[in-house]
């Protein structure tokens, strides 16, 4: 049974594992106050060539989104979604759990746009409705699909005249950032108030390094990541792995390996339908309900919705530990059911 | 320059490590639901022979305590515990964050006593006042002092007869379980609705292991955990973790070995007072400002209260990682001054 | 200028006023423990015929809303409605400030339908989504239609079945109490777990009758009232003037009083469509822009969407200082329009 | 049965009651936003020759507490009080529901001292503990005593010094004003961030009239108040009696007559300790709990703390309708135990 079901099957890659063995009997500061923490800072300082921005390190996605969402808002103010976003369907209501309301359109192919931005603001006129204060996307979307430079751009400067922060989920930001002509680093400060860098999906035993660019976001934000049960006391872990991710260019090479793992996928399953047109490292063929039956009996993935009596739309991902020989019989399999 | 600060300042216990790296490549389930975490929670129901309880393995004390404070009560409830408790002192409002009033009593050595949590109810008559409803207790307490088995047992039924939970934070639990004639991890199922057994201060990478006894508690358990965003994606590293401290009797080693530093500083200080008796892995000496000065340039630690005009309380933690020639180092610096 | 913007333009019923008058220098008990809301609350039941219900009288209908719907939650659990429900619009995040999402489907003609419920509930399957556990549905709705007997039937049979309470919102009920063929105290007493009885929109100075059915749903509940804020000190003001709401069928009259008015609104508007057919207290006509112009000389009220480049909905709402002589002016200033 | 147990066991002074009949016809704009509000808000910033002030309405103490101090704080701030404070003990954490923990040290004369706030803010140093951000005081404060003017402006410069806000709850401020030599409206005005005047236990139906200075807590306060359920929909009938309140000195005189009737009460009582020296409105003698069981035949009054065995504090209230000939049979009753 070989799992394509999401991107945190297997531990971390080794490079990280190699650097969390060197490390472990240094003693260090608690509570990502350590000189490894430091040391991921600077460099993704210099790689995006910003000395202002806040760099903080957290655990997992959930978590993140809930803390620095919950620290940007006023208790009447609410964040803007497409509805696939994650913090509104699969976060158990987080974000409400911190008082917040999310808004939100159906998404369009996985993306949230101006106009949808655009509607929820017009709605939204005076006390007696939450007042719209934060835009949240996910870089890749839930859907595997990447969000262009213009998209970003659009979103941000729509953002800033009316008067809203953007905050951008990059859970499985590697993934976007290994593609050509996508969003970089650098652009992401530039075009946004606030991002995370994923580490849990992108190759990381766990870890998000959140990017606060908006100084209107920065105060006191230790206090929120304590408050909310987010502070690590061996913080230093997670400033061992950033550090290793932003070096080497590894963090854009795991992308890269799970996006080439993926195209794979997408040459072997070119004959069937795609639920929403993702170039990243999330697949979501249609195919029909008796060749899912047969991969079950050999893979794991997730079985997303009904499309027809006879279809179905599955999910399959590809994660840094992906192996090549376990895609290709899998495309095997996929060939032989197309020639039976 | 050698820390004492505290018991997180390295990385993890050599076996902890070792089990990592075994199951580094392995594909397991995601959020808790593979089989590390379920042969851990097998272990150690065999450990305190009961099969009844629900056991969930989430990253961090702040996290447990405010996941299971906050699921466990009503909206209008709030929890007793003494002013040094971690709940009301160092946790930055996690507990208020979620609703709730923590009812304090100026601590007995480190401890609750039933009469504190007496004089609290007896105050709280009517829907004017929160109603008390959970008693958190710490073993070993933020002073390092230590329940006997008797003193859980009053508590215990104290709570029983008044319709109140008792929680026990095992932040520090490994250190007072390797002490003769404390309360046992079988006393704890028998005398608690809930605890924790810490792991991040106890010589893991990170993670707490939390055991519901009280079926009321137990309902919809992981619905909290991944709200709060406290469920580990790669929920394996904490299976891994804790399977590896409870098999070969390794989390009590872990907690003699600290014990036995802590004995050796001990001895070395018995010519000063103590700010508060402790069996356990935290030291609390009053010391001169002098020979604090002079220990302050090889070694770090905390300097807790001023005592006097000459005088200061100092914290000194030992860890599943402290050397023996390290303790024994500081207190030849210890006598030393003395002997000047 | 007349105004039909709402029904809490005009102070409260005269014999609401007569009885306060009355009662006023007697000293009563605070909190609502007083011998009015007592009597109140014992008019209601022999008119529902139950002795089981609990009854508390609240000041304001999204003070009721919150407080009833966060206290019947646990805090992972959702409340459905539908998307125009008073709840998701038009409290300002009430309910998420106390850490509830509301889960929403787009209305059919103002209401929720069972198949809504069930698609909600098909969705959210396990504990990375919130857990939905109530049904909100307002009568009469923000539409002003109404729910028929069946209908609410259907509704409760289907929360009995899949263990969701029903709630239903009655800032209106005397409006709808008062048509014939409707639901009546004794059905919402059988057919739900609780609603509330709306004072403010009907003619009293302010409050809502809270009526818990559900056992599960009693327990404590002054705290939560009192931790809300929602705990009127002179609490007989709500038991003079309920108590006056209950006798001689006033509450009942003042729904016919205003129904009338709004059928002889709607008799003068029956040459043009209607947005959402509603035969309670508010009219939505969809009227040419150049009326609406007109109108707005004389009258307040409402200006809803727009329906196309020449014609917007309109909101005319009656209460129970509602006159005759000024709605038929209003209608004769239709008919001359019409006319000319 | 005469009752001194508080002042709101009667309804609303003869002015108040009038002029809501007299206006009990008039359509208003709802919310807060009609005529009468205004009017009232305008003779406020005449009374204390200050235009820049935000004037809010709400119903109750409890709720205008929870609104204005959640709606200051950020989610890791805190509020000082003293332990008898409203906040702290009688609001059934109101203040911790909302996510704020509340910091106390015990009352001296019922009262908060600069020296308390310092060791508060001396004791919070990082972000592992809460943010300590507002004072919250009572005038009169929960055991009648009063803060003179230079205590107020000793506090208020403490707190600029050390960027914390000041926030005076009024519940009673009305029997302070009274008095000779006590800070006025202006005073409050100039040395606090904000305070409010109440009404419900100062002869209104209810209501509490809250003032803003500080700027930085004046933005979109609406939202707040509509958000935590306390946006009257009829807030003319605020308006209305905060008008007549503030017109004609009526809400000094009624705060007089209180005062009156308990030093009438004081007088009488002389023979008996006090627990707290009140000049206002609340009365704590020190009585053989032989007379206070011959009082309990004809009055109903508080019983507080037993002081020794022989006797109880006891709580008597005056209020705006408390009348003196009462007063004069209760003071009777006294000489004849100490006669007999």
């Amino acid at each position: 049974m070989y799992s394509f079901t999401n991107d945190y099957s297997e531990g971390a890659h080794p490079k990280i594992i190699e650097a969390l063995l060197k490390t472990n009997y240094e003693q260090c500061e608690g509570y990502g106050l350590d000189k490894y923490c430091l040391e991921a800072t600077n460099i993704l300082k210099k790689l995006v060539d910003n000395n202002d921005i806040d760099v903080h390190y957290l655990v997992g996605g959930t978590q993140t989104n809930a803390v620095f969402i919950s620290s940007s808002l006023k208790q009447y103010q609410a964040v803007i979604a497409v509805d696939s976003g994650h913090i509104n369907v699969h976060e158990t209501g987080a974000i409400e759990a911190t008082g917040h309301k999310v808004l939100t359109r159906p998404h369009l192919n996985g993306k949230l746009t101006v106009n949808m931005i655009k509607s929820i603001i017009d709605e939204h006129i005076d006390e007696h409705m939450v007042q719209p204060k934060m835009v949240y996307i996910s870089q890749t979307t839930e859907y595997g699909s990447v969000y262009t430079l213009n998209e970003l751009k659009d979103i941000y400067h729509f953002c800033k005249a009316n008067n809203l922060y953007l905050f951008v989920d990059g859970a499985r930001l590697g993934s976007a950032l290994a593609l050509e002509n996508t969003p970089t680093l650098k652009d992401l400060v530039n075009y946004s108030d606030a991002f995370y860098i994923g580490g849990t999906k992108m190759g990381a035993l766990f870890g998000e390094c959140l990017v606060i660019i908006n100084d209107q976001l920065k105060t006191d934000f230790r206090y929120n990541i304590k408050q909310r049960g987010a502070m690590l006391a061996k913080g230093r872990l997670l400033g061992v792995q950033f550090k290793e991710l932003f070096s080497n260019n590894l963090y854009i090479e795991i992308g890269k390996h799970e996006n080439l793992m993926a195209d794979i996928l997408r040459a072997g399953l070119k004959d069937f339908d795609m639920y929403v047109d993702s170039p990243s490292n999330q697949v979501f063929p249609i195919l029909p309900k008796k060749l899912i039956e047969k991969l079950k009996q050999d893979y794991s993935f997730i079985v997303m919705d009904q499309i027809d009596d006879n279809h179905n739309c599955i999910r399959l991902v590809t994660s840094w530990a992906t192996q090549r020989k376990e895609v290709e019989e899998f495309i095997k399999e996929i060939n032989q059911f197309i020639n039976d």
